[in-house]
């Protein structure tokens, strides 16, 4: 079993829509605002009438819809769509949502976001009772176990099918006649529903695509909650009442695009103010300030504000560098041959700056960003990151479950601050990160999700229990 | 004749190298920061002791050289490389550059950045002597004056020919055994020499490829100036003495990376003073100060911090957005369906925003993003411009040939300002973007070319001639 | 329901090979000699050690594995792949074979030729089961009821698996430790087994395979037999004694190639005395015979020897025609514009020629032909078919399911000489052909599948009965 | 400088059209009946109305038009189209013909097949002039010394380039009112004049593509004869009247289609007779005649019908291996696995086989061949080959320009049979060669062009005179 993390990888976006004539290209645009979160591949089903019919690719949205008359067959007056994040495991077509479903009496689409905790256990269970699995995605799970419901009504054995999963989940389900859209029972992952002028239906991953396809905020979709929309409007429902919100906090501090509100909360106003609890609890002398582009920009401003100093352009990403296949060999590095980000001399030469990135993963990054910094003629580096520390792993929708990889799992913060090279390091607090996101909520730690931060997960962990102490054991050194 | 303005595109980057192993490498790398500068195609013609090789393609950077082999088959201690940026005219790989050329004597690789002005003139000339151009673009122009040169050594060639084109260029030429750069006399476009770690010397359009790829920066080419290196070294020359600088001003303004250095001048600060300068000169009253991203931020900064009002995330702009092919149609439009730019609502609901821009062309994007920031509720939007209004055709390098769609050649600002649906419009005075880019000369107008915004052409028109006197009685709206 | 009969299409090749260290590339060698049984898609799935992998695409095998890299990836001593044929329906990589399917407890890998009849049946009460099926190939159902078998031993679920799927098949199943390959109750379809240098053992549709890939022939599969194959050797079984030899006689009329042998009979050799025995049974005065390009040369100059009339290259095939777009507008074919196909004049003009086709579909293509010939001059047209009349669809493998264009399903032999403008027309006796063949067995028809003929059905035909009785009543011009 | 033959290549296609509305379709179905002629590049350019459009591409012509818009956006009454042959030294779309030509004040297309024998000479002298080229096509040529020529009309310009190049060529050259199509002074390569109902006039390397577009034959030019084609119709005239016809054997033996007619003679015919005369010459004792696909087997069926003997498919050509990338290894080739061609055992298995060859070039597919009918159990296997051996190299179109690898420059016709094992070994005689052809004409060798099999050649070889030497000298064994 290999233990790595590449870089902070969020599971997937998802995009649905009911009762617009044209469904599937709003769809498109929902999703292009979306691509964020998935960029490995991307897929719209559409509803014409009863018919599903899908069209789904590997690549982003654009490429995937190079041909706008792949888009134009996708007719009907609701879809859904998936952006998947690019995986370790070698992409394939097979993989990518939404999925179609042809069964002699219905026709069924499903869309996933998120990581079941219990997939291994159930697959086996089915396996042994003859299902066959088309793809190594754990989406197909639930759809094998609404088929093998023996309750009479549909919405019923959804509801089994959704109490038997476990995990971080929020699925999209296409049926016939009705659009279904069902949260986790700690609502990791954020959904929501909007309502264009035309009055039809959205529900999306994040409220960014409500600004994009013009719709108002209607709601967003509760722990535990199943919203049922079809012509007649839409119901809500729930599948369990043993529910509590735990949101992945990491949504505020890096995945979330900063136009996104997220249970009231908007996401660049949360970063600002991660940034200044941040200068508050730092307190460091300096000249400037200096986000790491684009995700630390929010945090470095707040931290400007907060603290009275200059926000300055000193780092340029390249913003062509997304899909460049040719790197510098380490003979070019070593004579200073990079890509993607340059520190700008002319801004930084012979400053103190304050440099503001939003999380510390390995370490690599923010120790070559450093000597960049320091390059470029910056008098003195320091570091200060708008989140705590990350020492544990994730099992329900972030691309961490090791913690071989996690510098601060394995070090402490005067350790990191030596193998980066900064003159001073400062995280965030715990409680600086939970007050500055502020939900209205009693939920513990704020309705967040903190886990990689404390090892305290807000429901059990199943099939991955045992890996998790694997890697308890396997990395002593907690501060 | 069609009159048409897309937006404001600028013409190419360069990019050369002498004295290193890896010289394609190099200039990969180099030619990927100066991708802003030009989408449409990319090519790199090494010199491998004395034999020119050269790939070329349409498409970025990136994509020209998605195989690996085509680039390492580039071998050589000597390279130059050139991004072209996308006409209207229909692209054709014959006119992507570097071109080479395969004599019985010699080989010569050439790339060009500019535009001249006495094309057609010459053109015309040299096909009735018999010659015959394999390219629409005017680059060849300069490789027939040099072969039918009558002079005896080669430089007194290449300078002969350089005397007799005419306009804005900016030229990388590439002989067996040196490697010229020659700048037009009154230095339109930026190009500087730099020098590498290991003792390489580069040549680039803009100083950020010096960040990118570890060299340090040693002198911008002067007007008229012929720079000459080889294994023996840089040699300086001339091949004019009637010259004067007027460098284009919207290099400072849009066109030039943040990060890079022109005449002395960072961008990025030259634009966070236009900014400054702007807010002094506009004193609006509002609450929060929102850049239209990208190119405007640095302005903006600049504006919040003279006037003491809070930078904010107002604007959002889909990264993603670069190569999309399917556009909202007009029906969705009118819905509110929109991609690369969202207004975020939950910043500017109920503010007073001062939004600021670099520039304004045809006016229609300002319109549209005036727009998008009242339906996200803000209460008054200001626009405040960090140039002044852009009233003349351009004949040195930028994509402006015709008044006809620039919206200041025939709208007072008031005009403007309710074209664009604005509380209220402010324009950067022209002694204002002087004095905030401020290059250390004692030409007029400080160095800069700035007859797009008067009509003060710093060089005859030549071919031109007519077509600007035409553009001129076509609109007689002029404030 | 649409009618369409596009012309005589075969469904798919198998390949597969057991103890060779480079088992994909003699797969691949192997797949491209049975090219012409399947153009739309091919896949190679390899056995390393017991873990299967496997790479499918759409388009020729040339094509798929385009790369190299593709098909080193497929390591291990033993492979099975397959070439699918062209569908009307659209093609999708999903139905590309073989398939591979993970279970938690082996692999297996599945590749399949032919054609089910009672599909619709057992899919439907898998499903009722709870079955999810992934492509709308019926290739899946076989391994559904390997799956649900209650048998303790694999062999013993696979062979209940294969006693309840009707029709036609040949299978070919790779498990972790065997290759198995099986045939159905009537042998529809060929598939031999070969013996390599090496004493590696292959599996092919066809033995021309063999002369590619440096195999001897070893056996041809019977009805209902199953061959198992591993590392001890190759073990003869069988699923049902339950068997009766029809195999399709249009493999020797057209699908196969002409170097191939099956049951003991070369395929060139038998369309020869196809042609030889016409030439008895149609006794034309003529001056020279030509063969419709590719597939009726064989017959042809059967028909040329016995006659003792010449045989000539009066129709020239433009070898390039396989990939082409665009086709003459009608406009263009009215002026004589055409493509593929064209007479030679110098060779025909004035001549009374006997044009030998192997069969007649819907009768356009003989239109045109003959009528290609009269313009290059032609005196005579005397057509002569290597094949009885085709009045009856094909539920076995071949894609002709229903009789509406069967030009002979619906018209007299005058009618169809007329519709086609020849002079004359003979079609090869029933009895011609079967004694023409002359396969050494005691089976009725002398072990041929002759239904297209004779509409007397080999084996029933399930869920397609209601489609053929339809059929029949449809269409009520017999003769 | 390397020797090498890769094997017999002819060197391009030519169609021209003038007088029809759909001129570039036309000209598309024309070229890809000369696809055989060319398969590396391919290029239609259009008149419309005197204003010349032009698109090309690297790929068979289907493929360089995959896309109808590119062909439907060729609007115009008159078209000229070419097919590039593949040379050993990389592909470059700048090569693909035609030409076409921006002046100041007119238009011109060009395309060319042939060789023309003082490129070296004419060019350095035009460089030395000061021309630039654009290509390492020596296509281009003409048009540099039409340009610079000092005549008044046009057609005293194009009739003075011609008379100023020397080797074998034909031109198509596309003015804006005129078509004109010209011959070299010996006529090495075919061209023909044709006509369409609608009047169009149409030109074509081949009178192949007469029978595809509809066309009836009107002339073949003559050795320096000059067409010149306008809406007034179609106008014979001559730039030379130094002529002798000359025309390419190997056109007769390999290069052309067999339905073409040149020169009064049908290539099959021609073949045919070869054959027959071959079987008179050879005199072998054999149970069967069998043919090398494709090209030879009009000769194996003259050979057949003379000598008596059944003429049997022995051999079968895989008809999908044009675009295959993978090859046999060695190892794989040594266990028998083989592509292209395979033998048919159960036809030559225990036969005496006449094997009829077109040609001997190397003699490396020969000997694989020969082995190739042993392997598959042929008991004598005799070589007979329908044309004299191949000794000197050819400059005036086929791309042998070596003596090295033709083996019969080298080796006695004993040492040959030897080298190819086997049993016997005939060639065509000269004479047998030249009567067999036949063209009515008084020039010497009968109209034909045989210098690579007698080293007399027709015309002057100028810049060539020295590389053709040091052949002879390097190859002293001479029979």
């Amino acid at each position: 079993m290999t233990y790595e993390v590449k870089s902070l990888n969020e599971e997937c976006g998802l995009f649905g829509i009911w009762g617009h004539p044209q469904a599937a290209q709003v769809t498109y645009f929902g999703l292009h605002s979306l691509q964020h979160r998935g960029q490995e591949g991307a897929g719209i089903l559409a509803n014409d009438g009863g018919k599903l019919k899908r069209y789904r690719d590997l690549g982003l949205v654009a490429e995937v819809f190079k041909n706008p008359a792949d888009l134009e067959e996708l007719n009907g007056q609701a879809a859904i769509g998936h952006v998947r994040y690019a995986t370790a495991g070698g992409a394939s077509i097979n993989n990518v949502q939404p999925f179609l479903f042809d069964f002699y009496d219905m026709q069924l689409g499903l869309a996933h976001n998120g990581n079941l905790t219990n997939t291994q256990t159930l697959r086996r269970e089915l396996e042994e009772q003859g299902a066959i699995f088309a793809s190594s995605s754990d989406t197909e799970i639930l759809m094998h176990l609404i088929r093998r419901s023996k309750k009479a009504e549909f919405l019923d054995r959804f509801k089994e099918a959704l109490s038997k999963v476990k995990g971080g989940f929020a699925y999209l389900l296409m049926a016939e006649d009705k659009l279904y859209a069902a949260l986790d029972p700690n609502g990791f992952r954020p959904l929501s529903i909007g309502r264009m002028k035309n009055g039809a239906w959205v529900v999306s991953s994040e409220t960014c695509a409500f600004e994009v396809v013009g719709a108002e905020w209607v709601s967003d979709l509760q722990p535990g909650q199943l919203v049922i929309i079809d012509d007649q409007g839409l119901h809500y429902d729930s599948y369990t009442t043993e529910t509590q919100l735990a949101i992945c906090s990491m949504e505020y501090v890096y995945f979330a695009r900063p136009d996104s509100v997220i249970h009231g909360v908007n996401v660049h106003a949360a970063r600002k103010q991660t940034g200044r609890r941040l200068a508050k609890e730092a307190q460091i002398a300096a000249d400037i300030v200096v986000g790491v582009p684009n995700s630390s920009l929010s945090a470095a401003s707040g931290y400007a504000e907060e603290s009275g100093l200059p926000y300055e352009m000193g780092l340029i990403k390249n913003q062509y560098s997304q899909r460049t296949f040719i790197q510098p060999t380490q003979e070019l590095r070593e004579q200073g041959v990079r890509m993607k980000l340059s520190a700008v001399s002319s801004i930084v030469k012979g400053k103190r700056v304050v440099m503001v990135d939003d999380s510390i993963v390995r370490g690599t990054t923010s120790r070559r960003i450093v000597n960049l910094l320091r390059e470029a003629g910056a008098s003195e580096v320091h570091v200060a990151v708008a989140s705590p520390p990350l020492k544990y792993p994730c099992f329900f929708g972030i691309d961490i479950q090791s913690r071989r990889e996690l510098i601060a799992a394995n070090h402490s913060v005067e350790e990191i601050r030596q193998i980066i090279g900064a003159d001073s390091l400062t995280f965030l607090s715990l409680e600086g990160l939970i007050e500055s996101v502020g939900i209205k909520t009693d939920a513990p730690n704020g309705g967040l999700c903190v886990a990689y931060f404390d090892g305290d997960y807000p429901a059990p962990l199943y099939d991955y229990e045992e890996q998790y102490l694997e890697s308890l054991a396997d990395h002593t050194s907690f501060f």
